[in-house]
């Protein structure tokens, strides 16, 4: 099995303080949501090649929490929220903070998408409460840490 | 022990599809954060009078996740989220979903503010992912449920 290139595309919206991600990958929703739910999964390809994850807790269900570390050149970071809804295949909904900038919460809404021949749109959205820091979030080196955590979970899906 | 009549200012932010609600309590932050957070004391206040509040749950701690259903009239609504943080007499954030629009969700920021005098305001701010789900939530007549149930809850604290 060949893995295809894909892009991730990575889009503020004008009207509301809000970034969008759309990324395809080559797996039925099932697949891809699998890898975000189970924790074994997901630590496999969530940020950045060069950092290690580590669970304080990761229940991934409606009315569950987390919080883990990425650990990278002798430096930690931690990251932690709550899911408001998961359904299965479908739809996560949780929040999200960076514990560098503890007051700053972002609301997530992660859609899975059947596209026909096996295949997954995900639709990632990230809603803050300020443009001032929807574009500091986006300034902050993320597209890096996410689009090569994609190529990582393409490499797990294809495996 | 009189209590005074007290202003609900509801704002929706022009800038943001958020609303922010802010009021000022005769009590101070440790009473006015505990009848948000106890679920006995709760339940004494929250929605209109005409409403009869029943758990489905409510762990109020950061992590937690809580569901209660209000009924009317032989109808009964239902309201779930998870508390994203729960900072003693200071901070919650959590996340809001009226089940009669499962899809709709916001992300609620209340502030306890020490104003003295053993006095509190409170700012409660609901963010969505956009204007119009905003401009409905607040023509809905969510208006009327708010400042009865701070009547109440000023009843509450008075008692």
């Amino acid at each position: 099995m060949t893995t295809s290139t894909h892009e991730t595309e990575i889009i503020s919206d004008p009207h509301v303080p809000l970034v969008r991600i759309i990324r395809e990958f080559d797996a039925p929703p099932e697949r891809v949501f699998r890898a975000h739910t189970d924790p074994e999964l997901f630590a496999r390809w969530n940020g950045p090649r060069r950092h290690v994850m580590r669970y304080d807790h990761f229940d991934c269900r409606t009315g569950g929490s987390y919080r883990y570390l990425l650990e990278s050149a002798g430096n930690e970071y931690g990251f932690r929220g709550c899911f408001h809804e998961v359904r299965p295949s479908e739809l996560i909904v949780q929040t999200f903070t960076f514990e560098g900038l503890p007051d700053g919460v972002a609301l997530e809404r992660l859609i899975f998408e059947d596209i026909g021949n096996g295949r997954t749109r995900l639709t990632a959205t990230s809603l803050v409460d300020s443009f001032e820091g929807r574009d500091a979030f986006v300034a902050s080196g993320m597209e890096e840490g996410v689009r090569e955590g994609y190529q990582r979970l393409d490499e797990l899906l294809a495996g």
